[in-house]
């Protein structure tokens, strides 16, 4: 994996689906290289907004080949490669260190509640062994909103110790701020992000990485903007107005929304669909964000 | 699928792994007819115990592969076909079908916490449609402390009513007896399986189909006893005795200690491991427990 820098602006890339269902290649990279347009700095496909887990482990290792035979320059991307599963997770991960990805985003496994740092400590220890690739570069994925289980300070720390030139940075999902600054604090140099673009500026002024944030699916500019310019006046009010959006979006059930703004901008129905469990927001539902947001 | 049924005593297989961490099909199949032998009406592996999650896509399948060239009749197996992506739980129920399993436990997809009766619906809906084969049985697999979402009362009833062939019984391990019974109550003719032996005669008298339990792996004597005997007068003190049993095993982590057991009974130290998240138990932590059950 390449040393090149994802700081600034991660897009958690989104996932459409064709008519019967499957994941759509052509949309997928078409939207890859819309929000690189837009300014992200990297994009972090197969995350929670990406519906990573609602898909197949030979329809992953199937969209990040589309994503890189497509022209998305590996430095820029940062996959998830989390799984439950020892063995499917060595797969994805070594797929994306032999194409050469800046990194992988790597969720706990999250099946089993209640389990110890150690059992986490040997899964993440396992998967670097197994891949046994020096590119290999490791971003922990903490969102226990959803993986319940999650990567403590003691750990992170442990993990840092253990292999200083593989894992590298966090995204924190926690939504606990006070997380995020522990992190930074306790590990200068680590990469830490934001899970999502409301501590953007708390995160930078920090000394963290940025964030990596489902909104950046449409709202790229503006979050661009704010990381070229937080050290300028007009950076609170910046932070403001992101802040905002954020929570006229977050009014809807976030993936459906988000899937709803990116129909509209590309005149194409087809990126309404959802895979279960999720379920489609209804046009009424979302329409009054949308107008809102329009105004 | 067979329409043979289940009721009694199940076994959520444990998996053994060898010394490279891989799942050891050979003492895998050994395991499963020795439970049969023991008296276990039916097997379900790949559950939580046999850390089913932990386990890679191909290396489910294979094993299962393994039982029945193995020998294991199909209609006594109920494997777990539970998976967070909708294209390889479809994936894993097919394959079950086409061998003629008596049935598959479905975990509802896992990670999205919060989500609506209606997505878990469109979930199964959607794995019965694709697999599309009419010899499919499904189990709902209900355990909130691991899945943190399950299947609600109002769900398993709209499932029964939309594929009242298909979807045909329910294990509940949510640990709540009062659940269990309400679904007794609220579905005659339906397959309800107590998730821990403490309450199999409970579940019995009410009318349920016996319980999968995980201690079936190293007592399914006793349970099938009970199960044989349950409108006998012995029937209470066969039930304490065995509750007795259980609160000894699981005051240490449950899926090491029933390994250690296993390792015992069978004189073979390589039973021992398990996959992390989970992590082994100390020899000297599990002897007094094994102390206690040889008294």
């Amino acid at each position: 994996m390449n040393e090149s820098t994802l700081n600034g602006v991660v897009a958690p890339v989104l996932t459409p689906f064709d008519e019967h269902g499957q994941p759509d290649a052509g949309r997928f990279v078409a939207h890859a290289q819309r929000l690189l347009d837009d300014g992200c700095t990297g994009l972090a496909p197969f995350g929670t907004t990406g519906e990573a887990t609602s898909l197949g482990m030979e329809e992953r290792r199937e969209l990040l080949d589309a994503l890189v035979e497509g022209g998305v320059a590996p430095a820029r991307l940062l996959p998830g490669a989390g799984s439950c599963s020892l063995t499917d997770c060595v797969l994805l991960t070594r797929q994306a260190a032999q194409h050469g990805c800046a990194g992988v985003l790597l969720l706990p496994p999250f099946y089993y509640k209640g389990v110890s740092d150690e059992g986490i400590f040997r899964f993440v220890a396992e998967v670097v062994e197994r891949v046994g690739d020096a590119r290999l570069r490791i971003y922990l994925y903490h969102i226990p909103p959803q993986a319940v289980i999650g990567y403590s300070i003691e750990l992170i720390g442990r993990l840092r110790d253990a292999y200083p030139d593989t894992v590298v940075g966090l995204k924190d999902s926690s939504g606990d701020w006070q997380n995020t600054a522990a992190v930074i604090e306790a590990f200068p140099g680590f990469t830490t992000f934001s899970g999502s673009e409301v501590s953007l500026l708390a995160n930078l002024r920090a000394g963290g990485a940025g964030c990596i944030t489902a909104t950046a699916n449409v709202n790229a500019a503006s979050l661009r903007a704010l990381f070229d310019g937080w050290r300028s006046d007009a950076a609170d009010g910046m932070q403001a107005a992101i802040t905002a959006r954020r929570e006229l979006i977050q009014s809807k059930p976030m993936i459906p929304m988000l899937k709803h703004i990116v129909a509209q901008r590309t005149g194409d129905p087809g990126w309404l669909r959802v895979r279960p469990p999720l379920v489609e927001l209804a046009a009424a539902d979302a329409q009054t964000v949308l107008t809102s947001l329009a105004a």
